[in-house]
């Protein structure tokens, strides 16, 4: 082969491939030329080729651009369904459900965010804006671990203002509170290591574990009340533990909050026993009742806990910014971090401190509970219509998850499978535990509004239930 | 303790922690009663004590801030020094080093960025401030892995002129380099296999190697020839290795480019043992002649290389965006981000569309090249200068690195430590190695521009240098 029947071919094969998409414009001849080092004859050649075969087209004072598709009827295809062969490992399914929710053409119930119009877009953007005019070229190395301090201070200020004395030296800036936590999880374990979690729980959590090959001790969390303190007593006597990932306010899946007495029993325990608590608090500002609940955190005298979490439940998920207060591990986790991706970005960080200087924050944040109380609400009252008596639904005073039970042997998994297919989300019970306990059970997320198209979709919802009992 | 003094004395606490300083404003009694849940008494009391303690001031319409510090003559404290002690172990040595290289005051020579005043803030900005109008509220959800679509097209497009071809959808978008390194490691390794890596390499390749808990297997480098082939090849045949992690264009810290030959070889030996390659390819924007060296990947018929990069070498650190090719790894990657980072920020990711968009990217990297290869220049004749005669000054046409090697017996890191001191910081040649083989050696950071300051500092090291080999 020739070489510009080389270059001809590659070029065809980077249409097929996708990087040069139909209307896209080629690289010049004389860019072709500096970039492939061929020279222009053979370049000129290979063109024409393309242009004779049809793939590419020349525009007169313009250049060569990647030519239309043929027309081709494409057979209907069935929507893509989530695997439910129980072989499938835990993450690729979790992956699938996750994915599956992000199709702006599926109702998002299963997803583990908020809507994000909710968020403030205008005033971020502001921020933005602003962070554009005042950037430094030195503002990159400033914010290398442990981040940007200003923002440190507004974070250990709001710390204060709810009576936690926590120095901005004891926090971290992290790409969100998954980040957070990880790195705080890798802090204080060795692969091998026992940790515990709850069950159900978060599957960030199991799979952090999966990922640092740790192992896994499942404690029962009631959807009320939360941990079981005594199963939590044994579990921490039979085994060496070294740290429990907890969540103390709404749950998720469950969506309870532990009462200050649970905290301050769980920090005393988890204390004598010299294990540490981390601490996943991302739905914190988002209670409904008059007063932010503490974390656990706050009862803790001896440093051991490792409170996680970020600005993307309430705020902004797309900066990813979250924050740890490690105490005396903050060290440890800026190492680990400055190994793994370095830092966060800057201008985000830079965003968020012009943000809060606003001092809008706390009313965004009143309209924002207000917004999802009543959007819980709503969702709520049309679950209780058109679902079938038999399911029930569980429901707290925070945060925009509800935990739904099918009836017996009514499987959940099942059930989503057959709702994406009429492009609906769920996230089975199964999502969020390493044992079998859950099939039945799914989380629904209330925060994406509420109409006519979710209204009908819960109508199918419980149509598809109804025909599962009926099996 | 009454309830005025309890709150009273939570406030001196975090006026000394930091989380108030002086000069800032505190809550009003207002916020402070909504937040504590106390009554206006019971706050106006704490803050009248505060007040009557010179821990505070009421400014009348204004509020109460925090009281300036009382002056205090501190004594002169000695400059903080890197600690020599052997038994420190190697992160917590290159932490050091790297936080000594940030602090303004100090001469960045063992930075392992460039001056960031070479890259394109304005235009930077410019697009941040476009980000900023443009961005919407579902952004967010659509910058999931493997990331912005437009911004993988763009990378693919770049792959596509060096005649490479990479689908976009091979592409998943990082946390800078790093990030796709480590996960690409993680993704074709468990812990306890065998690695190898380059002697002397970049310490984040011993780092992650630590952090995934796998055996490291140095393959000596030669400052101008790259790795050894033979030595390679006993490697592989020898130990049942799993990933061999390599620089190929500038590497660091050696700073040689591997020729194509042996990047062909290279590739060839690694894919008869079945070995996968990660490629750290961060400089390949950065060389000094006429074409852009090709990655080892580009002779990879076996998607048997991972091939890693990012903008925070060549346009913006900050922005902390990478990448990584990864064939059909880009699905288990997709993974391990989920659940460690969740994604890379959307509005960076948009930024960067946005810029390279511009179309001067190439223009920019044009004058950042000569930038680089005339600052390179400018520091290489002024060691030639200073430096004793006995020191070895190893130059490569490439990138932004000088690896100096110091009379046999003289010790690198005692020369980093007096230097510090002197606030002068270089990176010793511990820094890249398991090995204790390149103790008289360090890296030497030439992108920070050169003038009187820099000058006089190379003068003080050539001093240094004098007086340890006498000892």
């Amino acid at each position: 082969m020739k070489k510009y029947q080389r270059l001809a071919q590659q070029i065809t094969e980077q249409i097929a491939l996708g990087v040069w998409e139909p209307g896209d414009r080629l690289p010049s001849l004389r860019e072709q030329v500096v970039s492939s080092g061929m020279s222009f004859m053979t370049v000129g050649h290979a063109y024409q080729l393309l242009e004779s075969q049809g793939r590419i087209i020349a525009r007169p004072q313009s250049g060569y651009y990647v030519a239309p598709r043929p027309v081709r009827q494409t057979p209907a295809m069935p929507p893509e369904q989530v695997m439910r062969d129980e072989s499938v490992d835990i993450n690729t399914y979790i992956f699938e459900v996750l994915q599956a929710s992000r199709d702006a053409a599926v109702l998002p119930f299963a997803s583990a965010f908020p809507d994000p119009r909710l968020f403030p877009l205008q005033q971020l953007n502001r921020s933005l804006a602003q962070v554009s005019k005042t950037a430094t070229a030195m503002s990159v190395i400033e914010n290398l671990p442990p981040g940007n301090a200003e923002l440190r201070h507004a974070i250990a200020r709001r710390y204060a203002l709810q009576g936690m004395n926590i120095s901005p030296d004891e926090i971290v800036i992290t790409a969100g509170a998954l980040e957070a936590l990880n790195l705080s999880l890798q802090a204080v374990t060795e692969p091998g290591d026992w940790v515990i979690v709850e069950n159900p729980c978060f599957y960030g959590a199991l799979q952090a574990l999966e990922r640092l090959k740790l192992k896994a001790l499942s404690v029962a969390s009631d959807v009320k009340e939360g941990i079981d303190m005594d199963a939590l007593a044994q579990a921490l006597r039979d085994y060496p533990v070294k740290a429990c990932w907890l969540m103390t306010n709404s749950q998720n899946p469950l969506g309870f909050t532990l009462s200050p007495e649970k905290k301050a029993q769980l920090v005393a325990l988890l204390t004598t026993h010299n294990v540490m608590l981390i601490e996943d608090d991302v739905y914190s500002e988002l209670y409904f009742g008059r007063e932010k609940p503490l974390p656990a955190k706050a009862w803790d005298r001896d440093d051991m806990t490792l409170h996680c979490s970020s600005f993307s439940k309430c705020l902004v998920p797309g900066f990813r910014i979250g924050w740890v207060a490690a105490g005396k591990h903050a060290r440890r986790i800026q190492h680990l971090q400055l190994m793994s991706t370095l830092s966060t970005s800057s201008p985000m960080q830079l965003a968020l401190v012009d943000y809060l200087a606003t001092k809008r924050y706390d009313a965004h944040l009143r309209r924002l509970r207000r917004q999802l109380a009543e959007r819980k609400q709503l969702a709520w009252q049309s679950l209780l219509r058109h679902l079938p008596a038999e399911v029930k639904i569980h429901h707290n005073d925070s945060g925009y998850f509800l935990w739904l039970e099918l009836p017996v042997g009514v499987d959940a998994g099942e059930l989503s499978a057959k709702a994406l297919a009429q492009h609906i989300s769920i996230a089975p019970g199964k999502m969020f535990s390493t044992t079998n306990s859950w099939a039945s059970f799914f989380r629904f997320n209330t925060a994406w509004g509420w109409d006519e198209r979710e209204e009908n979709a819960v109508k199918v919802l419980g149509a598809l239930i109804r025909e599962l009992i009926k099996k």
